[in-house]
Protein backbone atom coordinates (compact mmCIF):
# COMPACT_ATOMS: atom_id res chain seq x y z
CA UNK A 1 0.00 0.00 0.00
CA UNK A 2 1.25 3.59 -0.87
CA UNK A 3 1.38 5.52 2.34
CA UNK A 4 2.54 8.47 0.63
CA UNK A 5 3.66 10.59 -2.35
CA UNK A 6 5.67 14.07 -3.31
CA UNK A 7 4.38 17.34 -3.95
CA UNK A 8 6.76 19.71 -5.48
CA UNK A 9 6.56 23.13 -3.38
CA UNK A 10 7.68 26.60 -4.44
CA UNK A 11 10.86 27.99 -2.55
CA UNK A 12 10.37 31.67 -0.96
CA UNK A 13 13.35 32.85 -3.49
CA UNK A 14 11.36 32.06 -6.61
CA UNK A 15 8.43 33.51 -5.40
CA UNK A 16 9.74 36.90 -5.04
CA UNK A 17 11.48 36.99 -8.27
CA UNK A 18 8.01 36.24 -9.67
CA UNK A 19 6.44 38.84 -7.57
CA UNK A 20 9.40 41.16 -9.25
CA UNK A 21 8.55 39.69 -13.03
CA UNK A 22 5.10 40.30 -12.86
CA UNK A 23 6.03 44.05 -11.27
CA UNK A 24 8.07 44.95 -13.72
CA UNK A 25 5.48 43.36 -16.84
CA UNK A 26 2.76 45.28 -14.95
CA UNK A 27 4.89 48.93 -15.43
CA UNK A 28 6.10 47.97 -18.82
CA UNK A 29 2.00 47.66 -19.36
CA UNK A 30 1.65 51.02 -17.23
CA UNK A 31 -0.63 49.54 -15.24
CA UNK A 32 -0.42 48.71 -11.30
CA UNK A 33 -1.63 45.81 -9.66
CA UNK A 34 -1.87 42.85 -6.88
CA UNK A 35 0.33 39.81 -7.40
CA UNK A 36 -0.38 36.77 -5.60
CA UNK A 37 1.62 33.58 -5.28
CA UNK A 38 0.28 30.54 -3.57
CA UNK A 39 1.74 27.05 -3.31
CA UNK A 40 0.59 22.94 -3.38
CA UNK A 41 -1.88 23.74 -0.69
CA UNK A 42 -3.63 26.95 -2.23
CA UNK A 43 -1.46 29.05 1.20
CA UNK A 44 -0.41 32.26 0.74
CA UNK A 45 3.20 32.09 0.02
CA UNK A 46 3.89 35.97 -1.55
CA UNK A 47 1.78 38.68 -2.15
CA UNK A 48 2.79 42.77 -3.20
CA UNK A 49 0.38 45.45 -3.99
CA UNK A 50 2.29 47.97 -6.29
CA UNK A 51 1.94 51.66 -5.38
CA UNK A 52 -1.44 52.84 -6.68
CA UNK A 53 -2.53 49.52 -7.50
CA UNK A 54 -6.60 49.45 -6.76
CA UNK A 55 -7.14 47.66 -2.68
CA UNK A 56 -10.26 46.44 -4.02
CA UNK A 57 -7.90 44.00 -6.30
CA UNK A 58 -6.26 42.81 -3.38
CA UNK A 59 -8.61 39.87 -2.78
CA UNK A 60 -9.60 38.98 -6.16
CA UNK A 61 -5.93 38.45 -6.80
CA UNK A 62 -5.60 36.10 -4.17
CA UNK A 63 -8.61 34.67 -5.18
CA UNK A 64 -7.48 33.98 -8.40
CA UNK A 65 -4.44 32.32 -7.54
CA UNK A 66 -5.74 30.22 -4.80
CA UNK A 67 -8.35 28.85 -8.07
CA UNK A 68 -5.62 28.19 -10.72
CA UNK A 69 -3.82 26.10 -7.63
CA UNK A 70 -6.76 24.48 -6.34
CA UNK A 71 -8.14 23.12 -9.62
CA UNK A 72 -5.38 23.31 -11.70
CA UNK A 73 -6.40 25.35 -14.92
CA UNK A 74 -5.87 29.16 -15.53
CA UNK A 75 -8.90 31.22 -14.43
CA UNK A 76 -9.60 32.46 -18.18
CA UNK A 77 -10.88 28.60 -18.56
CA UNK A 78 -13.63 28.99 -16.21
CA UNK A 79 -16.32 30.83 -17.85
CA UNK A 80 -15.82 28.94 -21.72
CA UNK A 81 -16.47 25.93 -19.11
CA UNK A 82 -19.94 26.94 -17.93
CA UNK A 83 -21.25 29.13 -19.86
CA UNK A 84 -23.16 26.37 -22.38
CA UNK A 85 -24.19 24.78 -18.74
CA UNK A 86 -26.89 27.06 -17.24
CA UNK A 87 -26.56 24.93 -13.74
CA UNK A 88 -23.45 26.12 -13.50
CA UNK A 89 -23.55 29.43 -14.59
CA UNK A 90 -25.96 30.43 -12.29
CA UNK A 91 -24.66 28.31 -9.80
CA UNK A 92 -21.06 27.32 -9.16
CA UNK A 93 -20.27 30.90 -9.57
CA UNK A 94 -21.28 30.98 -6.15
CA UNK A 95 -18.60 28.72 -4.30
CA UNK A 96 -16.21 30.83 -2.31
CA UNK A 97 -13.16 32.20 -3.42
CA UNK A 98 -13.43 30.56 -7.26
CA UNK A 99 -12.78 33.19 -9.82
CA UNK A 100 -13.87 32.97 -13.61
CA UNK A 101 -11.70 35.13 -15.57
CA UNK A 102 -8.60 35.82 -16.90
CA UNK A 103 -5.10 36.43 -13.96
CA UNK A 104 -4.66 33.26 -12.50
CA UNK A 105 -2.24 30.85 -13.61
CA UNK A 106 -1.76 26.89 -12.02
CA UNK A 107 2.17 26.46 -11.39
CA UNK A 108 3.44 23.24 -12.62
CA UNK A 109 6.86 21.52 -11.45
CA UNK A 110 7.00 17.94 -13.07
CA UNK A 111 4.05 17.80 -14.23
CA UNK A 112 2.54 18.25 -10.99
CA UNK A 113 0.72 21.17 -9.60
CA UNK A 114 2.78 23.52 -7.40
CA UNK A 115 0.82 26.16 -6.68
CA UNK A 116 -0.62 29.46 -8.65
CA UNK A 117 -0.41 32.76 -9.00
CA UNK A 118 -2.80 35.45 -8.95
CA UNK A 119 -3.34 39.12 -10.65
CA UNK A 120 -5.49 42.00 -9.95
CA UNK A 121 -6.19 45.41 -10.99
CA UNK A 122 -5.64 46.23 -15.27
CA UNK A 123 -7.36 44.89 -18.00
CA UNK A 124 -8.64 41.47 -17.68
CA UNK A 125 -5.92 40.80 -20.77
CA UNK A 126 -3.48 42.56 -19.17
CA UNK A 127 -3.89 40.67 -15.74
CA UNK A 128 -3.06 37.58 -17.66
CA UNK A 129 -0.14 38.97 -19.39
CA UNK A 130 1.35 40.12 -16.12
CA UNK A 131 0.78 36.52 -14.68
CA UNK A 132 2.18 35.06 -17.42
CA UNK A 133 5.36 36.94 -16.52
CA UNK A 134 5.46 35.54 -13.56
CA UNK A 135 4.82 31.85 -14.63
CA UNK A 136 7.52 32.68 -17.33
CA UNK A 137 10.43 33.70 -14.69
CA UNK A 138 9.41 30.07 -12.53
CA UNK A 139 9.73 28.15 -16.20
CA UNK A 140 13.05 29.69 -17.09
CA UNK A 141 14.70 28.41 -13.62
CA UNK A 142 13.10 24.95 -14.13
CA UNK A 143 14.30 24.57 -17.32
CA UNK A 144 17.69 25.90 -16.08
CA UNK A 145 18.07 23.55 -13.29
CA UNK A 146 16.78 20.57 -15.85
CA UNK B 1 -50.30 14.04 21.90
CA UNK B 2 -47.48 12.99 20.18
CA UNK B 3 -44.24 14.33 21.58
CA UNK B 4 -41.78 12.62 19.36
CA UNK B 5 -40.73 11.00 16.28
CA UNK B 6 -38.31 8.83 15.33
CA UNK B 7 -35.39 9.85 12.60
CA UNK B 8 -33.14 7.00 11.05
CA UNK B 9 -29.68 8.46 10.90
CA UNK B 10 -26.80 6.48 8.70
CA UNK B 11 -23.93 4.75 11.16
CA UNK B 12 -20.31 5.66 11.05
CA UNK B 13 -20.08 1.99 9.06
CA UNK B 14 -22.48 2.07 6.25
CA UNK B 15 -20.83 6.03 5.86
CA UNK B 16 -17.39 4.61 5.75
CA UNK B 17 -18.28 1.85 2.98
CA UNK B 18 -20.08 4.74 1.14
CA UNK B 19 -17.09 6.49 1.01
CA UNK B 20 -15.20 3.42 -0.08
CA UNK B 21 -17.39 2.65 -2.99
CA UNK B 22 -17.34 6.13 -4.16
CA UNK B 23 -13.86 6.16 -4.49
CA UNK B 24 -13.62 3.24 -6.11
CA UNK B 25 -16.23 4.46 -8.69
CA UNK B 26 -13.96 7.29 -9.41
CA UNK B 27 -11.09 5.17 -9.69
CA UNK B 28 -13.00 3.24 -12.61
CA UNK B 29 -14.30 6.20 -14.55
CA UNK B 30 -9.89 7.68 -13.80
CA UNK B 31 -11.17 10.90 -12.17
CA UNK B 32 -10.25 11.91 -8.60
CA UNK B 33 -13.06 13.70 -6.47
CA UNK B 34 -13.94 14.42 -2.66
CA UNK B 35 -16.69 13.14 -1.18
CA UNK B 36 -19.02 13.81 1.40
CA UNK B 37 -21.62 12.21 3.15
CA UNK B 38 -24.30 13.86 6.15
CA UNK B 39 -26.57 12.91 8.47
CA UNK B 40 -30.44 13.68 8.66
CA UNK B 41 -29.30 16.96 10.51
CA UNK B 42 -27.50 17.25 7.71
CA UNK B 43 -24.25 17.68 9.80
CA UNK B 44 -20.91 15.96 8.43
CA UNK B 45 -20.93 12.56 9.04
CA UNK B 46 -18.05 12.01 6.32
CA UNK B 47 -15.62 13.20 4.24
CA UNK B 48 -12.58 11.78 1.98
CA UNK B 49 -10.72 13.60 -0.59
CA UNK B 50 -8.91 11.29 -3.03
CA UNK B 51 -4.98 11.84 -4.10
CA UNK B 52 -4.92 14.80 -6.54
CA UNK B 53 -8.80 16.13 -6.32
CA UNK B 54 -9.05 19.58 -6.64
CA UNK B 55 -8.66 21.36 -3.11
CA UNK B 56 -11.65 24.07 -4.23
CA UNK B 57 -14.06 21.01 -5.24
CA UNK B 58 -13.47 20.06 -1.53
CA UNK B 59 -16.29 22.56 -0.15
CA UNK B 60 -18.45 22.26 -3.32
CA UNK B 61 -19.01 18.37 -1.99
CA UNK B 62 -20.19 19.39 1.47
CA UNK B 63 -22.37 22.04 0.12
CA UNK B 64 -23.79 18.94 -2.36
CA UNK B 65 -24.57 17.17 0.47
CA UNK B 66 -25.89 19.65 2.43
CA UNK B 67 -28.17 20.53 -0.28
CA UNK B 68 -29.13 17.24 -0.57
CA UNK B 69 -30.02 16.10 2.69
CA UNK B 70 -31.36 20.24 3.45
CA UNK B 71 -33.94 19.75 0.71
CA UNK B 72 -34.56 16.08 0.15
CA UNK B 73 -34.04 16.17 -3.41
CA UNK B 74 -30.80 15.71 -5.68
CA UNK B 75 -29.31 18.87 -6.76
CA UNK B 76 -29.53 18.04 -10.32
CA UNK B 77 -33.45 18.66 -10.39
CA UNK B 78 -32.85 22.62 -8.80
CA UNK B 79 -31.67 24.20 -11.96
CA UNK B 80 -35.33 22.57 -13.94
CA UNK B 81 -37.11 23.96 -10.94
CA UNK B 82 -35.86 27.27 -10.90
CA UNK B 83 -34.54 28.27 -14.56
CA UNK B 84 -37.97 29.77 -15.55
CA UNK B 85 -38.44 31.79 -12.58
CA UNK B 86 -36.56 34.78 -12.97
CA UNK B 87 -37.01 35.58 -9.14
CA UNK B 88 -35.51 32.17 -8.09
CA UNK B 89 -32.76 32.34 -10.94
CA UNK B 90 -31.58 35.28 -9.43
CA UNK B 91 -32.57 34.82 -6.24
CA UNK B 92 -32.26 31.87 -4.50
CA UNK B 93 -29.44 30.67 -6.03
CA UNK B 94 -27.20 33.19 -3.23
CA UNK B 95 -29.04 30.75 -0.09
CA UNK B 96 -25.72 29.96 2.03
CA UNK B 97 -24.76 26.63 0.07
CA UNK B 98 -27.39 25.51 -1.64
CA UNK B 99 -25.92 23.78 -4.95
CA UNK B 100 -28.04 23.91 -8.05
CA UNK B 101 -26.10 20.96 -10.21
CA UNK B 102 -25.49 17.64 -9.97
CA UNK B 103 -23.10 15.15 -7.74
CA UNK B 104 -25.46 15.56 -4.45
CA UNK B 105 -27.97 12.50 -4.14
CA UNK B 106 -30.34 12.31 -0.50
CA UNK B 107 -30.75 9.67 1.04
CA UNK B 108 -33.98 7.81 2.37
CA UNK B 109 -34.24 5.17 4.50
CA UNK B 110 -37.85 3.99 5.12
CA UNK B 111 -39.33 6.26 3.02
CA UNK B 112 -37.97 9.30 5.58
CA UNK B 113 -34.97 12.02 4.27
CA UNK B 114 -31.90 11.01 6.30
CA UNK B 115 -28.93 12.04 5.07
CA UNK B 116 -26.78 13.13 1.90
CA UNK B 117 -24.05 12.09 -0.42
CA UNK B 118 -22.10 14.69 -2.68
CA UNK B 119 -19.25 14.42 -4.89
CA UNK B 120 -17.28 16.93 -6.09
CA UNK B 121 -13.96 17.32 -8.68
CA UNK B 122 -15.04 15.77 -12.09
CA UNK B 123 -17.36 16.47 -14.61
CA UNK B 124 -21.46 16.85 -13.76
CA UNK B 125 -22.09 13.62 -14.79
CA UNK B 126 -19.32 11.63 -13.50
CA UNK B 127 -19.87 13.57 -10.42
CA UNK B 128 -23.40 11.92 -10.29
CA UNK B 129 -22.54 8.40 -11.27
CA UNK B 130 -19.47 8.43 -8.28
CA UNK B 131 -22.87 10.05 -5.83
CA UNK B 132 -25.27 6.82 -6.99
CA UNK B 133 -22.57 4.38 -6.64
CA UNK B 134 -22.25 5.76 -2.84
CA UNK B 135 -26.01 5.22 -2.36
CA UNK B 136 -26.37 1.95 -4.06
CA UNK B 137 -24.21 0.61 -1.59
CA UNK B 138 -26.55 1.48 1.32
CA UNK B 139 -29.52 0.60 -0.68
CA UNK B 140 -28.03 -2.89 -0.96
CA UNK B 141 -27.35 -3.27 2.72
CA UNK B 142 -30.85 -2.41 3.52
CA UNK B 143 -32.57 -4.53 1.19
CA UNK B 144 -30.10 -7.32 2.40
CA UNK B 145 -31.45 -6.31 6.18
CA UNK B 146 -35.19 -6.06 5.01
CA UNK C 1 19.23 28.85 -6.39
CA UNK C 2 16.60 26.50 -4.76
CA UNK C 3 12.75 26.58 -6.89
CA UNK C 4 11.39 24.15 -5.29
CA UNK C 5 11.34 21.36 -2.82
CA UNK C 6 9.57 18.35 -2.07
CA UNK C 7 6.80 17.44 0.64
CA UNK C 8 5.51 13.97 1.67
CA UNK C 9 1.60 13.99 1.33
CA UNK C 10 -0.46 11.38 3.20
CA UNK C 11 -2.91 9.20 0.54
CA UNK C 12 -6.00 8.33 0.64
CA UNK C 13 -5.70 4.80 1.84
CA UNK C 14 -3.81 5.64 4.74
CA UNK C 15 -6.11 8.22 6.22
CA UNK C 16 -8.73 5.39 5.72
CA UNK C 17 -6.93 3.09 7.76
CA UNK C 18 -5.84 6.27 9.91
CA UNK C 19 -9.87 7.04 10.82
CA UNK C 20 -10.90 3.09 11.37
CA UNK C 21 -8.21 2.66 13.91
CA UNK C 22 -8.97 5.60 15.55
CA UNK C 23 -12.32 4.43 16.09
CA UNK C 24 -11.27 1.50 16.92
CA UNK C 25 -9.57 2.78 19.70
CA UNK C 26 -12.46 5.07 20.65
CA UNK C 27 -14.94 2.16 21.06
CA UNK C 28 -12.59 0.23 23.16
CA UNK C 29 -12.40 3.44 25.71
CA UNK C 30 -16.17 3.51 25.16
CA UNK C 31 -16.23 7.26 24.09
CA UNK C 32 -18.07 8.71 20.83
CA UNK C 33 -15.56 11.16 19.08
CA UNK C 34 -15.26 12.94 15.84
CA UNK C 35 -11.91 12.07 14.08
CA UNK C 36 -10.21 14.55 11.12
CA UNK C 37 -6.86 14.30 9.19
CA UNK C 38 -5.78 17.19 7.42
CA UNK C 39 -2.74 17.19 4.84
CA UNK C 40 0.53 18.73 4.72
CA UNK C 41 -1.46 22.01 3.31
CA UNK C 42 -3.34 21.87 6.45
CA UNK C 43 -6.39 21.18 3.92
CA UNK C 44 -9.19 18.62 5.08
CA UNK C 45 -8.25 14.94 3.75
CA UNK C 46 -10.62 12.54 6.20
CA UNK C 47 -13.16 12.95 8.60
CA UNK C 48 -15.44 10.58 10.36
CA UNK C 49 -17.91 11.16 13.07
CA UNK C 50 -19.02 8.36 15.13
CA UNK C 51 -22.25 7.24 15.69
CA UNK C 52 -23.70 9.47 19.13
CA UNK C 53 -20.76 11.82 18.93
CA UNK C 54 -20.85 15.68 19.86
CA UNK C 55 -21.60 17.49 17.05
CA UNK C 56 -19.77 20.16 18.80
CA UNK C 57 -16.85 18.37 18.64
CA UNK C 58 -16.72 18.29 14.53
CA UNK C 59 -15.47 21.39 14.05
CA UNK C 60 -13.21 21.16 17.48
CA UNK C 61 -11.63 18.27 15.85
CA UNK C 62 -10.81 19.66 12.52
CA UNK C 63 -9.08 22.88 14.17
CA UNK C 64 -7.47 20.52 16.16
CA UNK C 65 -6.04 18.62 13.49
CA UNK C 66 -5.43 22.23 11.39
CA UNK C 67 -3.36 23.27 14.01
CA UNK C 68 -0.94 19.85 14.39
CA UNK C 69 -0.20 20.41 10.86
CA UNK C 70 -0.14 24.30 10.94
CA UNK C 71 2.79 24.44 13.58
CA UNK C 72 3.95 21.28 13.96
CA UNK C 73 3.63 20.29 17.52
CA UNK C 74 1.17 18.61 19.42
CA UNK C 75 -1.62 20.79 20.44
CA UNK C 76 -1.29 19.42 24.21
CA UNK C 77 2.24 21.47 24.14
CA UNK C 78 0.54 24.70 23.30
CA UNK C 79 -0.86 25.51 26.54
CA UNK C 80 2.80 24.84 28.74
CA UNK C 81 4.26 27.06 26.27
CA UNK C 82 1.98 29.81 26.74
CA UNK C 83 0.95 29.72 30.58
CA UNK C 84 4.11 31.55 32.05
CA UNK C 85 3.34 34.06 29.29
CA UNK C 86 0.55 36.63 30.12
CA UNK C 87 0.56 38.36 26.28
CA UNK C 88 0.06 34.72 24.98
CA UNK C 89 -2.12 33.35 27.44
CA UNK C 90 -4.56 36.35 26.81
CA UNK C 91 -3.70 36.94 23.46
CA UNK C 92 -2.87 33.97 20.99
CA UNK C 93 -5.56 32.18 22.04
CA UNK C 94 -7.77 34.16 19.93
CA UNK C 95 -5.61 33.00 16.78
CA UNK C 96 -8.72 31.97 14.24
CA UNK C 97 -8.14 27.63 14.76
CA UNK C 98 -6.13 28.07 17.20
CA UNK C 99 -6.88 25.12 19.57
CA UNK C 100 -4.60 25.02 22.98
CA UNK C 101 -5.54 21.78 24.64
CA UNK C 102 -5.10 18.13 23.80
CA UNK C 103 -6.52 16.18 20.61
CA UNK C 104 -4.35 16.85 17.76
CA UNK C 105 -1.12 15.61 16.38
CA UNK C 106 1.17 16.40 13.84
CA UNK C 107 1.96 13.99 11.09
CA UNK C 108 5.67 13.58 10.00
CA UNK C 109 7.17 11.77 7.33
CA UNK C 110 10.86 11.47 6.46
CA UNK C 111 11.45 13.83 9.27
CA UNK C 112 8.88 16.64 7.33
CA UNK C 113 5.66 18.04 8.67
CA UNK C 114 3.28 16.24 6.58
CA UNK C 115 -0.26 16.97 8.25
CA UNK C 116 -2.17 16.16 11.22
CA UNK C 117 -4.73 14.41 13.52
CA UNK C 118 -7.50 15.47 15.46
CA UNK C 119 -9.83 13.73 17.50
CA UNK C 120 -12.72 15.47 19.99
CA UNK C 121 -15.51 14.36 22.01
CA UNK C 122 -13.94 12.27 24.73
CA UNK C 123 -11.59 13.98 27.71
CA UNK C 124 -8.82 15.35 27.14
CA UNK C 125 -6.43 12.42 27.88
CA UNK C 126 -9.03 10.12 25.36
CA UNK C 127 -8.83 12.70 22.64
CA UNK C 128 -5.08 12.03 22.69
CA UNK C 129 -4.81 8.55 23.01
CA UNK C 130 -7.26 7.93 20.05
CA UNK C 131 -5.30 10.21 17.83
CA UNK C 132 -2.45 8.84 19.14
CA UNK C 133 -3.82 5.54 17.45
CA UNK C 134 -4.45 7.12 14.17
CA UNK C 135 -0.36 8.32 14.04
CA UNK C 136 0.76 4.81 14.92
CA UNK C 137 -1.27 3.08 11.91
CA UNK C 138 0.64 6.14 9.65
CA UNK C 139 4.14 5.03 11.33
CA UNK C 140 3.30 0.95 11.23
CA UNK C 141 3.00 1.31 7.56
CA UNK C 142 6.10 3.68 7.23
CA UNK C 143 8.14 0.85 8.98
CA UNK C 144 7.23 -1.69 7.06
CA UNK C 145 7.97 0.46 3.95
CA UNK C 146 11.51 1.60 5.25
CA UNK D 1 -10.72 75.37 6.66
CA UNK D 2 -8.74 73.10 5.71
CA UNK D 3 -9.93 70.00 3.54
CA UNK D 4 -7.27 67.50 3.30
CA UNK D 5 -3.53 66.61 4.17
CA UNK D 6 -0.75 64.22 3.26
CA UNK D 7 -0.46 60.92 4.11
CA UNK D 8 3.03 59.15 3.61
CA UNK D 9 2.70 55.77 2.10
CA UNK D 10 5.43 53.41 1.54
CA UNK D 11 6.77 52.32 -1.29
CA UNK D 12 6.41 48.42 -3.44
CA UNK D 13 10.39 49.07 -3.65
CA UNK D 14 10.95 50.01 -0.31
CA UNK D 15 8.77 47.00 0.97
CA UNK D 16 9.78 44.52 -1.05
CA UNK D 17 13.81 45.20 0.40
CA UNK D 18 12.02 45.25 3.99
CA UNK D 19 10.67 41.78 3.06
CA UNK D 20 14.06 40.97 2.18
CA UNK D 21 15.93 42.20 5.21
CA UNK D 22 13.17 40.35 7.18
CA UNK D 23 13.97 37.08 6.09
CA UNK D 24 17.81 37.58 5.89
CA UNK D 25 17.63 38.22 9.63
CA UNK D 26 15.34 35.29 10.29
CA UNK D 27 17.85 33.11 8.16
CA UNK D 28 21.04 34.51 10.43
CA UNK D 29 18.56 33.56 13.78
CA UNK D 30 17.76 30.31 12.09
CA UNK D 31 13.77 30.55 11.65
CA UNK D 32 11.70 30.40 9.41
CA UNK D 33 9.05 32.87 9.90
CA UNK D 34 6.08 34.83 7.79
CA UNK D 35 6.36 38.56 7.24
CA UNK D 36 3.72 41.10 6.45
CA UNK D 37 4.48 45.05 5.78
CA UNK D 38 0.61 47.17 5.75
CA UNK D 39 0.20 50.96 4.45
CA UNK D 40 -1.05 53.80 5.97
CA UNK D 41 -4.85 51.95 5.53
CA UNK D 42 -3.51 49.18 7.32
CA UNK D 43 -4.10 47.69 4.49
CA UNK D 44 -2.36 44.53 3.31
CA UNK D 45 1.01 45.96 0.94
CA UNK D 46 3.68 43.15 0.93
CA UNK D 47 3.81 39.46 2.34
CA UNK D 48 6.14 36.53 2.41
CA UNK D 49 5.93 33.13 3.52
CA UNK D 50 9.69 31.30 4.22
CA UNK D 51 10.17 27.94 3.49
CA UNK D 52 8.92 25.74 6.41
CA UNK D 53 7.59 28.55 8.23
CA UNK D 54 4.46 27.68 10.27
CA UNK D 55 0.98 27.77 8.21
CA UNK D 56 -0.80 28.95 11.46
CA UNK D 57 1.50 31.90 11.90
CA UNK D 58 0.75 33.12 8.69
CA UNK D 59 -2.36 35.12 9.87
CA UNK D 60 -1.11 36.20 13.06
CA UNK D 61 1.87 37.73 11.17
CA UNK D 62 -1.30 39.86 9.20
CA UNK D 63 -2.95 40.33 12.30
CA UNK D 64 0.19 41.83 14.17
CA UNK D 65 1.02 44.52 11.13
CA UNK D 66 -2.96 45.34 11.02
CA UNK D 67 -2.58 45.86 14.93
CA UNK D 68 0.80 48.12 14.57
CA UNK D 69 -0.26 50.40 11.70
CA UNK D 70 -3.48 50.52 13.23
CA UNK D 71 -2.80 52.14 16.25
CA UNK D 72 0.60 52.81 16.00
CA UNK D 73 2.09 51.21 18.88
CA UNK D 74 4.28 48.14 18.76
CA UNK D 75 2.44 44.77 19.34
CA UNK D 76 4.77 43.98 22.58
CA UNK D 77 3.09 47.29 24.23
CA UNK D 78 -0.25 46.25 24.37
CA UNK D 79 0.04 43.35 27.10
CA UNK D 80 1.81 46.12 29.90
CA UNK D 81 -0.96 48.40 28.85
CA UNK D 82 -4.19 46.36 30.02
CA UNK D 83 -2.85 43.90 32.18
CA UNK D 84 -3.92 45.87 35.64
CA UNK D 85 -7.23 46.89 33.43
CA UNK D 86 -9.27 43.59 34.01
CA UNK D 87 -12.17 45.09 32.00
CA UNK D 88 -9.19 45.43 28.98
CA UNK D 89 -7.79 42.15 29.74
CA UNK D 90 -10.84 40.13 29.00
CA UNK D 91 -12.41 42.30 26.99
CA UNK D 92 -10.53 44.07 24.52
CA UNK D 93 -8.03 41.41 23.34
CA UNK D 94 -11.46 39.96 21.37
CA UNK D 95 -11.23 42.74 19.13
CA UNK D 96 -10.74 41.64 15.94
CA UNK D 97 -7.48 41.32 14.29
CA UNK D 98 -5.73 42.52 17.65
CA UNK D 99 -2.65 41.11 18.57
CA UNK D 100 -1.41 41.80 21.69
CA UNK D 101 1.83 40.37 22.07
CA UNK D 102 5.61 40.91 20.45
CA UNK D 103 6.66 41.09 16.41
CA UNK D 104 4.30 44.00 14.99
CA UNK D 105 5.73 47.59 14.52
CA UNK D 106 4.60 50.64 13.54
CA UNK D 107 6.48 52.47 10.16
CA UNK D 108 6.49 56.32 10.66
CA UNK D 109 7.67 58.56 8.12
CA UNK D 110 8.25 61.92 9.70
CA UNK D 111 6.42 61.12 12.84
CA UNK D 112 3.22 60.25 10.90
CA UNK D 113 2.39 56.89 10.70
CA UNK D 114 2.40 55.37 7.70
CA UNK D 115 2.04 51.89 8.20
CA UNK D 116 2.91 48.08 10.16
CA UNK D 117 5.31 45.34 10.23
CA UNK D 118 4.73 41.77 11.45
CA UNK D 119 6.07 38.42 12.12
CA UNK D 120 4.95 35.54 13.26
CA UNK D 121 6.60 31.57 13.55
CA UNK D 122 9.68 32.58 15.53
CA UNK D 123 9.88 33.15 19.51
CA UNK D 124 8.11 36.11 20.55
CA UNK D 125 11.69 37.70 20.93
CA UNK D 126 13.08 36.28 17.43
CA UNK D 127 9.48 38.07 15.82
CA UNK D 128 10.39 41.33 17.13
CA UNK D 129 14.16 41.65 16.27
CA UNK D 130 13.18 40.60 12.55
CA UNK D 131 10.27 42.87 12.41
CA UNK D 132 13.04 45.54 13.69
CA UNK D 133 15.51 43.93 11.14
CA UNK D 134 12.51 45.04 8.17
CA UNK D 135 11.87 48.82 10.02
CA UNK D 136 15.32 49.39 10.25
CA UNK D 137 15.76 48.83 6.25
CA UNK D 138 13.02 52.04 5.81
CA UNK D 139 14.88 54.20 8.48
CA UNK D 140 18.11 54.01 6.83
CA UNK D 141 16.79 54.98 3.33
CA UNK D 142 14.72 57.67 5.40
CA UNK D 143 18.09 59.02 6.39
CA UNK D 144 19.85 58.77 3.45
CA UNK D 145 17.44 60.74 1.73
CA UNK D 146 17.21 63.40 4.35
Amino acid sequence: MKVFYEKPSITREIVMKMLDAACTKAEQLGVAVNVTVVDEGANLKGFVRMDGAPLLSSGISQNKAYTAAAFGIPTSKWYPLIEKEPALLHGIVHTDRLTVFEGGIPLYINEQLAGGVGVSGGSAEQDGMIAAAAVEVLNQFLNVEA
